[in-house]
């Protein structure tokens, strides 16, 4: 079925919001209080422009937390679970975020911008209101806040010709999450080889909210001789790529995960030195077990249109297997795929495992990936 | 202009979302990463039931953070701004919350459930996660997290009537917040005399997911005689009635608040014995005296249709004077009436003000506000 959104107040609108309406936006979605671009009205073309040529996204929404400030390497330490003491100006990490039971509460990309400064380029939940309650309360000596940044995201395989087009050459030596202070016609921002999906690409951290719509037509007409096109976060590439989606995989009231669970138990850093927000917790989860793991799932039957939330996974019996957060069509493995959690052990007992759709019962088949792209 | 909304797992469906789209919604917001209606198609129809009759309004994307354990009124206490010392089982108080800034991060209603158990009823904003770490820090002996409880309004004049026929007619005693934990053919809830508008009415908080289509219909069939109709919180009615709106007046990334500014001032409690997030730095806000308060606004010239985000308001030389946070055209008050915020000191200049819309420039007029209604 299809809605209207309402476009008011409420939710904010993205410095590229008008850009975007320009060039044809057909679907919004909100993500951190702010209006995303979910598509441009032709999901083939968008997924095509991303796999075999350029696409490029307001994604605005990816909102940024500054901590900055003589305490700002501590408070990072103590707020992510990865042992950022290694971490170098210029050079992005994923940096899982659990709360003190040890739940995953955002999974952003860390920005070393200078030794007391740093960005947490978010996912969908609150971290400037958490992070900043924790800074206070320890009484760190930092500035929490959210800049004036808003990342435009070019993505695809000839991501990295715009990019050179635009900024020179130098861009294609920069490494996965690596970034440089720069500029484009003056415009301040932060260049990243980074964004969400595996086709490769850049992230342009606009630092100049006022400067939106020039930058998108500046990448537009660049792009336009590799036949870039607008487009979103693609659902379908990041479950064919196996990206997680916080959110949308699991969030804190629903579903909510741990690092174990959901594979990024190698990015929990029980060795160093300083405590962290849920040690105790993980070290317990640790201890006792993941009682579940993420897993890609095909989903049997007619490709599956417009998959509108997370469905149990049960076994033939009805008993509670597991969670189905995500499925679509990929034409590409010919089989509607999807993304969710697998209860431990059960995949050896041989049980054939069921969800339950409108049109009625479909069998799933959980897989360990479909392969890189 | 039109849009479609992305309905896929990255926010989430209410317990009513179903029998919204049975009876007709056509538009969707975001709040709290839960879908909520914006409108069933005929706003103006929706408005004349919540003036004259009632309404039913699916709003489970109030959602409530609960605290619950010994430490639970210590917590609570330590949160507000208020002196919740008085606080008593059954009835309700409107709570400002701020951050250790003393800016205003939401604006929920709490309800004390028991001695060692309280919900707040939020806004939107992530307040489970900023509270969870808040009690950890302290070590406060609390649990906090968001229990299966989704609110269902019914408002209007119409209102006590129609719940009075569901549960009897105890519930014309129920003074204004003041709430009761009650069952409906079994299906468990908490009835309080509340709602996000001046038109009087109750809400229904359902503690039982399952249940919600069946509640709704239950709440119909009542309403039917008295011709209840489908409808959702009300944008033209909160701005005749001058209600805060936290995020769409402001919230901690766009226009922050404090309480001062925003006419909250006396509830914040500096005389309780027990410190609060904030205290610091709100003592210091009063001190310093508030730079700009809320204030209502006439809008000159044409209706306005579908006013879409805050504009700042400004002086004729184009200074800054204020900020028109949301207006909309009231045939109540045949006028373009909205809320937002005037900078200390400029009224008594006397000098005209302005807008820039898309169409040009409009004059604004503050005003004390619009009568009740």
């Amino acid at each position: 079925m299809v809605f209207q959104i309402g476009i008011g107040p409420n939710n904010r609108k993205s410095v590229y919001f008008d850009a975007t309406v320009a060039d044809g936006v057909a679907c919004f979605s909100v993500y951190n209080h702010m209006f995303i671009p979910a598509h441009f009205g032709d999901p083939q073309a968008e997924y095509d422009a991303l796999m075999t040529g350029v696409a490029m996204w307001d994604v605005a929404a990816q909102r940024q937390v500054e901590i900055a400030g003589p305490d700002a390497a501590r408070l990072i330490q103590y707020l992510t679970t990865r042992d950022m003491r290694g971490a170098k100006v210029g050079q992005g990490r994923y940096v899982p975020i659990c709360d003190h039971a040890g739940r995953l509460i955002n999974d952003p990309v860390l920005l070393k911008l200078g030794d007391g400064r740093f960005w947490l380029s978010i996912a969908d939940s609150d971290i400037e209101l958490w992070a900043s309650a924790i800074a206070a309360e320890r009484g760190f000596d930092v500035e929490v806040h959210e800049p004036d940044v808003s990342p435009l995201a070019i993505q695809g395989p000839k991501a990295e010709r715009v990019v050179a087009d635009l900024f020179g050459d130098w861009v294609t030596e920069l490494r996965y999450f690596g970034f440089r202070q720069t500029e484009l016609r003056g415009i301040p921002l932060v260049l990243a080889r980074s964004g969400w999906s595996k086709q490769g690409g850049f992230e342009l951290y606009l630092q100049d909210g006022t400067r939106g719509a020039e930058l998108w037509q500046m990448v537009k007409a660049a792009g336009t001789p590799y036949g870039i096109r607008p487009g979103a976060p693609n659902d379908l590439e990041r479950i064919e790529s196996g990206l997680v989606s916080y959110g949308a995989d699991g969030r804190l009231q629903v579903n909510p995960c741990n690092p174990f669970e959901i594979g990024l138990g190698a990015l929990v850093d029980f060795d160093k030195p300083e405590d962290f927000v849920g040690r105790e917790a993980l070290l317990r989860l640790r201890r006792e077990g993941a009682a579940r793991r993420r897993v890609s799932y095909v989903i049997e039957g007619a490709p599956i249109q417009g998959f509108e939330h997370g469905l149990p996974v049960l076994t033939g019996q009805g008993a509670p297997a597991g969670v189905l957060s995500e499925a679509v069509y990929s034409q590409r493995f010919g089989a509607n795929i999807g993304v969710g959690m697998i209860s431990t052990g059960i995949e050896e007992t041989g049980e054939s495992l069921y969800v339950e759709m409108a049109e009625g019962r479909r069998r799933v088949e959980p897989r360990a990936g479909f392969g890189a792209g």
